[in-house]
């Protein structure tokens, strides 16, 4: 028996900036006595030097961690995906005891999580994966939580993430998603859907320079403008915030000193990669990863730079072209967000999780990077129709693209015609048109398919499954579906 | 000791479609001799009877079926992809001795041919991911061979290939691609190209009909010319005999009566999911492959199709639009070759492929689905320039551009006005002006990522890793690179 008084009701593992941020956090609210523990003691002692005012509860090992926390015992890991956290797992399972809970908080694949859940749930213990969006100040001030696992887990957890995470209209941004990896999905198709609004933002300032030739101080006063309408957020204020920042050595503006060259910490990829698993377009996200790449290939960049384009085709009026951008804008941020939550009512049927979509738009309202006036209206319409079959077609979406749609084509043309390369702002469109179409050319692919393939087709007068007899006499015979 | 005499040269595992008809295909060339076996024993009963001019070596045990061959035994398995392959695998490594050659001509995803080609090596056996497009014609006729795996097992395997690959100006459509997965990923990526070059087509015949109002037969027409030129090939040609095909019940053009769902087998989506680990740009395949899932959402299309679009503005000048769709067509195919060529580059890259990618393109000229005229360039260009970085810039590519670029702009202008959708080609032309803009708003997105996420930027200006204090004094600081 260990002489340590089971003292907290929370403890965290791993103290790097985003765990030592979570800790600081939770000791910060009334009712919280936080524990915590590093593999390297050093950066214990160091958290606890720089924050007396935490009254953390120093361990050293992780038998002291275990026995320092109140049962059922819950610990927050916070260290990094993949092999490190199946260690801090497994040691943790070895000192845990059945009923409580370990919450990996971490940026882990959601099958990974679907994984741990299932081993760690036959010791007793209980696992929640839980997406944790705001960086490392949200993990500090208030982050968004996107907590899976066991709902047994959550009734000991959900009342001390309560405590932390961001205030949007009064309510906390936390609920319990759904059951083992639904947290860590939620939070990945955040992920996704963060990575088109970025490109979808870079796009509208691309646009604008290159079209009306307004500085980057003028298209931050432009952005601002925008964070006073429909398309209020976080990304749009810290876009103004980022334009407007001139670089000290130079005397430019920041933006014109930054390597053009983006980089990906891969989530944007699992999306798109869990995407195509399960079938739902994601365009809009996939070119967004995509034009990430392309931006870091600087080789190919080098030889393709004099590739020809169009002479290049001045804006007529600055203000309309403005107008019709801050429009495109906001109609492919609306087909984004359409396209992230039909990925996620389809994770939810293939991993029979009950995720509330409405709840899932509210909990994003704070805290975290994709933070927008606009999830309101999504929350509202899953709330009038909890089974909506495409976000576009909810009346508020509906109008706002009614709206949109002619500023949008007229963007898309100008980006063509100017050959300034706009690939989210199109796919987008052409999404909108694909989904809007009488008939799909789909019909001749699948022509194709069963000429070359005998992949066999169906009629739109009739059941069955069909195939014409290409290389015979092109009669049509009625075909087994599954050739 | 079984007493049946080694007298075949060659064997096939699995006699479904494609089995059967490559059994076929070996025993009719000069020189072999083919041993069949299937699971069940009526399958290779009933070949047998169908087809007494082969000579097919009967065998009804895995034993026997090893018995028949002579040394080294080369066999290759045309079973279902996935599980039923590594069955069979394990089977012939039980009866199959050092020196042998075991030959997957599946569909398999390369990273399993990676694991089995490294298991099967430690028994001494050769192990060969071939890849094998054309179809159930093409396996009869003469396919296009992709074999990876050892170069010992190509020296046996090899010279049997050459017998029934499919011929292209007078050389066999088959080379040794690489080692252990080599063959199959390059098919994959084959399949990829063909997804994109299927929906490029496609969206050509919808603008044609919607913007000219052309029929079916009339654009089977046109197709038909298109084949004449630079457009030469298989899918352009078949496109042409599935628009001119008649339903024979309702007298209408059969395209118009076939369902607009297009189905997918995954190996566009596998190939997308590849490039999203390389971080390879391949939108133009992406574009094709979420066209096809899009299509195949009817519950959605349902709710969607009376979303507001433009008024149809009719295309002015017919027979210019259709050249223009024409030049359109040619420059997104080149687009999607060069994003396959850049997936197979990185492929090599990371895998350890010496691939030889002029070869590829020969090798793909006869047999596959996606055979062109135009793949005689791609070989010439990498005959000219081994280690060419970016297929667009090698010179008839980058004439060809040259003389497209007007008229694919005004066709994906005339698509956003109307309303068509055409997500590849708006999304290649995107593709093409980012990869020749001189700045791209990648920077923009870095510095946004700099802001939440301290994520850090490189400046143009001098070397190093860079990080704005955007919470403190908004000076810069240097960073380190992995935080």
């Amino acid at each position: 028996m260990s002489e340590i008084e089971p003292s907290a009701n929370i403890g965290v593992v791993g103290l790097a900036v985003m765990g030592s941020n979570l800790a600081r956090n939770l000791a910060s609210r009334e009712g919280n006595t936080v524990a915590v523990y590093n593999r390297t003691t050093a950066k214990t002692d160091a958290l606890l030097e720089a924050h007396p005012e935490a009254g953390f509860v120093h361990t050293a090992t992780v038998q002291e961690f275990a026995d320092s926390l109140q049962k059922p015992r819950t610990a927050i890991i916070m260290v990094k995906a993949g092999r490190p956290t199946d260690a801090v797992i497994d040691e943790l399972c070895e000192v845990f005891e059945a009923g409580d809970v370990i919450v990996d908080g971490g940026n882990s694949l959601f099958t990974d999580t679907i994984r741990r859940e299932k081993a760690v749930r036959e010791t007793g213990i209980n696992f929640v994966g839980c997406g944790i969006s705001g960086g490392e100040e949200g993990a500090l001030k208030g982050p968004s939580l996107m907590p899976g696992g066991s709902v047994e887990g959550y009734k000991t957890l959900g009342p001390i993430l309560s405590t932390i995470a961001a205030v949007a209209e009064g309510e906390p941004c936390v609920t319990h998603v759904g059951t083992d990896g639904a947290g860590h999905f939620v939070k990945m198709v955040h992920n996704g859907i963060e990575y088109a609004d970025m490109q979808l933002i870079g796009e509208a300032y691309d646009l604008i320079r290159q079209g009306t030739g307004a500085s980057p101080a003028q298209i931050a006063d432009i952005f601002g403008k925008w964070n006073d309408g429909e398309l209020n957020s976080y990304l749009i204020e810290i876009t103004a915030e980022v334009l407007r920042q001139t670089d000290a050595e130079t005397g430019k503006a920041l933006v014109d000193v930054i390597v053009d060259q983006a980089g990906a910490k891969g989530t944007g990829a699992w999306t798109v990669q869990t995407a195509l698993d399960l079938g739902i377009p994601v365009s809009g996200i996939a070119e967004a990863v995509f034009a990430r790449s392309l931006s870091s290939k600087p080789k190919q960049r080098a030889v393709t730079g004099d590739l020809p384009g169009p002479s290049a085709s001045a804006v007529d009026d600055a203000e309309a072209f403005i107008e019709d951008v801050r429009l495109a804008l906001f109609a492919s941020k609306i087909v984004a967000y359409s396209q992230g939550f039909d990925l996620i009512v389809q994770g939810a049927e293939e991993y029979d999780w009950d995720i509330k979509k409405g709840d899932i738009a509210a909990i994003w309202r704070g805290g975290c990077i994709i933070r927008a006036q606009f999830l309101n209206r999504i929350t509202d319409a899953y709330a009038d129709e909890p089974d909506l079959v495409a976000l576009l077609s909810a009346p508020y979406f509906r109008e706002a693209l009614t709206a949109a749609q002619d500023g949008w084509r007229r963007v898309v043309v100008a980006a063509a015609q100017s050959g300034i390369p706009a690939p989210a702002f199109s796919s987008s469109l052409a999404y909108y048109d694909g989904l809007r179409a009488e008939r799909l050319p789909a019909a001749l692919v699948q022509g194709q398919r069963d000429f070359f393939g005998a992949h066999t087709y169906k009629r739109t007068d009739k059941e069955g499954t069909f195939h014409t007899l290409w290389s015979g006499d092109r009669s049509e015979v009625t075909a087994e579906d599954t050739h």
